[in-house]
């Protein structure tokens, strides 16, 4: 069944006011009256709910949901600028794996050089991705966009977190395979996660030492080279399979 | 380093004759000599090897290199036919994740229909991809490409493996999440793995009874819905997770 996520609290009745879902809903999916859908507010419980007047786009609600489907970690992924839409294909992929946030920042090696209005603009193209993703996914939350113009407006916000990960290439070289798994199997449901990569060319020595600096640990994932955009996809999947499935064994 | 794979057993001296091997290594990466690269020939080994004679292609093998990168299983990735370039992205993102073989079968409710012409011109294209992204992420071994043209010559392949595996939306929504971990603490190293994904619409309930008549056991891959094309690369990490990570732990 489609899903919508609709900004404010449910009501038990609904008038949908934004202008892209009531296109989709009424011009695209063609809905009328009795027809149902799923809409998720912003308390992230999805109801079951019916139109009851297509022109006045109005909806009744007929039910909770008990589907929750979000990660039991909050998973931040945080991206150094990569080039070319790599980080549009990590806002539909990672929105699908179970992303809370995706991050990205101006990483030492970027090549990439992009200015305020370039990331408003990028930023605002990422979040409607991961919104289209997220109601794909049936997510009960969608991940939320930050890009960062300042690599130090990135580091203030790294204390909020209870483990961060840098996904660091060298780790993997030298046959680093245990911290991740160590790790997760100590990660508490609600703690917040964040994995940190770099762009195409790595993260820089003075990257890794101020990450260390605030508690990050660095990890290898497996013994292959993944590019940019596959890596995180990998520590997604893992934490899924870590919390998810392997604990539920 | 530059890593290439090259058809035959290795031999002291080599010359290397396929047109896109020698086009990329001395018209695009302008080896010259004194020069090293990786090769690695039909068995699978690393060898560090130098160029001496750029104009003849002709290299010296200085030792073998201690790096395998393979997973333990050799992971198969079965997918129905998907419409557009999923294959494609499969064949870059599975090697770069591990897999051993890319397989695709007429699934019955797979949208296109390939015929015996337009199958072996995109096995060609797959073998291609999956070539480029091996010797990107510095494999061991090439993915081998096979595309079924028929659901009958797919089935009777399905004997050969240790353990099958068919990635089930159904088995998600209800919340199945031990299979998979359940049976992956089991596998031994060198064991033969099957995933099998459907098309977009799903693996139709005469697939499924098929291919649990061949020891095929239905799995969910957490609770969130993937796209066609993201299921398989959620099923390879956690292999490698489980297998590369955790064991190691």
């Amino acid at each position: 069944m489609q899903q919508y996520f609709v900004a404010g609290q449910a009501q038990d009745v609904v008038t949908i006011t934004d202008k892209d879902t009531v296109k989709h809903m009424f011009n695209v999916m063609r809905l009328t009256e009795d027809e149902e859908v799923v809409l998720v507010f912003d308390d992230h419980i999805k109801r079951l709910a019916k139109v009851i007047d297509s022109a006045e786009h109005c909806f009744e609600i007929i039910e909770e949901l008990d589907s929750n489907v979000e990660m039991p970690v909050e998973v931040t992924i945080a991206a150094g600028f990569p080039k070319g839409d790599k980080l549009e294909f990590l806002a539909q992929k990672g929105t699908e794996l179970g992303m809370a946030n995706l991050w990205a920042f101006p990483a030492d090696w970027s090549v990439v050089k992009w200015d305020g209005k370039k990331l408003a603009k990028k930023a605002d193209k990422l979040a409607k991705i991961a919104l289209g993703a997220a109601e794909q996914s049936k997510r009960n939350c969608i991940p939320q966009v930050t890009l960062f113009e300042k690599k130090a407006a990135f580091l203030a916000e790294l204390e909020q977190f209870d483990k961060i990960f840098i996904a660091y290439e060298e780790s993997a070289k030298e046959g680093e395979t245990a911290v991740l798994a160590r790790e997760l199997s100590q990660v508490k449901a609600g703690e917040k996660v964040l994995f940190i990569f770099g762009p195409e060319g790595g993260i820089s020595p003075e990257e890794i030492a101020a990450f260390e600096e605030k508690g990050g640990l660095k990890i290898g994932l497996g013994p292959r080279i993944m590019r940019a955009e596959t890596a995180p996809l990998y520590a997604l999947s893992s934490v899924s399979y870590a919390l998810e499935l392997l604990k539920q064994e």
